[in-house]
């Protein structure tokens, strides 16, 4: 997408240098750096502090891994003990976020194929290029699927401004292009209906503020920052026409995993007869499990990204901290959200209802 | 309350200077600084500006301001109509929390029935003292109406902690003493039964993690901060026994404005079967409104309360911008939660069902 008129994507590899480069996303909106990932340790550094982050853009980058396992500094030899194991620590980065699994091991099994350290280094590449081009593909779809939903409305509001519910950043700093959760919203707006964003903060780390903000601001598209706690409220008043998120994990039955607060969202979106859309790739359905509280395992972060806000002052970039330096806190990464609280998902192949028989009609490839 | 040893209270009259002091609660939990209300400007500067917060607490500086508006300075002879203008820009300072009129009311009522500047001033001075104590002895009253809730469930965990969830500060900072939502939480904690309370951070100025937070610490109580995302999330896996909140305003049918976000965990509380109790002076019952959506005016305050968040960064307070600065925010300070989703709310009466018949039952000096 566009920064600045300038074509940009969150994850690039660079065919001059040979290197996987990323945006390192934690100093957005305030400042564009970007970072080169040369060994597996600092691609892992990058997942786990969220230079990185959403669920398609860890899946692309722990692709791009297992060409970085293979061509870093100090790499031993790259047999298949070393680069398994090396893939089972990048694996480890994450617990929640199915894609990075998915992405990993897609690449590692073609890798694998090959018996010579050149033809390795050159398969897991083009694989991981294709990784990040399928994923592109699938936002693109996505969007072209959801506009529909954005354009009936706006016919029924007479092309009224159709207002959107977004809860963290499911833009395209969270994927390759388009975004999930945006891309219909890109796409409507690129197709000239009048759209606007209401963005959950997003606390802890507010990737609602610094990172979906700044990247509908750079689109063009209008949007205003609430707090997470607004949602309701506007809501109850009529003040919200849709919400579309994205999603971490997704079971086979429709439960939800994504970031935290988004099941209070869903249940908001319930009461007051919302609906609630999800977007995604299929890269992350889990297939594997059906009850997503149950069977999701919910990342437990550091509790001083709570404690801790990072902003600009003065020019500068600093964290303050909020509550008592002597008080605890624990900071869930994600929450899950019931199918039966999911309108329906938008995904690469289209849209289907929440739960078992809706998902399966439409992958049907994957009934047990 | 106790601060560091010292009995505290957010507001008292300095016998010895005759001037009314308050905690200036902005730069909780970091700077403890006291402020003398000198004149009307200042109190409603205080109330706008948020030295003073809370519902019990804005209606005892509203109480207070009508004596402050008869001895303040360049008062130029506080007739019936200087009064009562003086008493209408107070009213005005903020417009949802039912206490600050009745407050200012109370005491105006009063002060206009004596003739002499000498009688007013003694007469509504020996008022807002009177309306401070009874609020601190409502709120003691709402404590031991309220311990039993929790007593019976650590009866029911075999005395294994009992958690609570609170959202903002209804606690001792917002009253007078012992707050109305800590009320029950203080009084099962002096009476050694184990409580542990989860406390909602409450953007956008944090008041659960800056003074629920400070104020339970003083006073030894053990308790976590978490995201207003996390309530949802730790109700399904069973971390969360009781919910109980204070509110702003409170229609006679039970329906409850309280601090933006609070319909949230309401939800959240009725999707996973817990209590939710609304703990209140019956000062914050508006008796003359029905539907608290339709009905009840939410304050929108300015956004930059969004856009900055203020902290301690290297010893010294400091605002750092969040989202981008070309990023709108709305500032919705309040929502309300239906009386259907409030288990029963805890008065200085008593405890009754949400609804009007529950509520007549308990005060049925109100009934129409």
């Amino acid at each position: 997408m566009k920064v600045d008129g300038k074509d940009m994507r969150p994850i690039w590899f660079n065919p001059d240098s040979k290197i996987v480069q990323v945006i390192d996303q934690r100093f957005l909106p305030h400042r564009l750096i970007v970072e080169d990932l040369l060994t597996m340790d600092r691609t892992i550094y990058a997942i786990k502090e969220m230079f990185v982050r959403g669920a398609p853009l860890i899946g692309a980058t722990g692709a791009f891994g297992v060409y970085i396992s293979l061509v870093q500094k100090n790499n031993k030899g790259a047999d298949n003990a070393y680069l398994i194991s090396e893939c089972n620590r990048l694996k480890d980065a994450r617990p929640t976020a199915m894609n990075l699994f998915w992405g990993v091991d897609r690449v590692l099994k073609i890798a694998l194929k090959y018996d010579t350290y050149e033809a390795r280094v050159k398969a897991a590449l083009d694989e991981a290029l294709a990784v990040t081009e399928e994923e592109a593909v699938n936002c693109k779809k996505i969007g072209e699927y959801g506009m529909p939903i954005i354009e009936e409305i706006s016919k029924k509001k007479n092309g009224a401004p159709v207002n959107i519910l977004t809860h963290c950043n499911a833009g395209w700093l969270a994927c390759v292009e388009y975004g999930t959760a945006t891309a219909p919203v890109y796409t409507a707006f690129d197709n000239g209906i009048d759209v606007h964003v209401w963005v959950d903060e997003t606390r802890p780390l507010n990737q609602g503020s610094r990172l979906t903000a700044w990247e509908l601001g750079k689109h063009g598209v209008r949007h205003t920052v609430i707090t997470d706690n607004a949602g309701g409220h506007i809501m109850q008043h009529g003040m919200v026409d849709l919400v579309i998120v994205g999603t971490d994990r997704t079971t086979r039955a429709g439960d939800v995993a994504n970031k935290i607060g988004t099941y209070l969202k869903a249940l908001a979106a319930r009461d007051n007869n919302i609906p609630f859309y999800v977007a995604l790739p299929s890269s992350t359905f889990d297939w594997d499990i059906t009850d997503g509280i149950a069977d999701i395992p919910i990342e437990e972060r550091d509790p001083d990204e709570i404690r801790y806000v990072q902003g600009l002052c003065n020019g500068k970039i600093k964290k303050v901290l909020v509550p008592p330096e002597t008080s605890f806190a624990v900071n869930h990464a994600f929450d899950v959200t019931p199918a039966r609280l999911v309108t329906g998902f938008i995904t690469e192949r289209g849209i289907c209802k929440a739960g078992e028989k809706g998902i399966m009609a439409l992958f049907p490839d994957k009934k047990k």
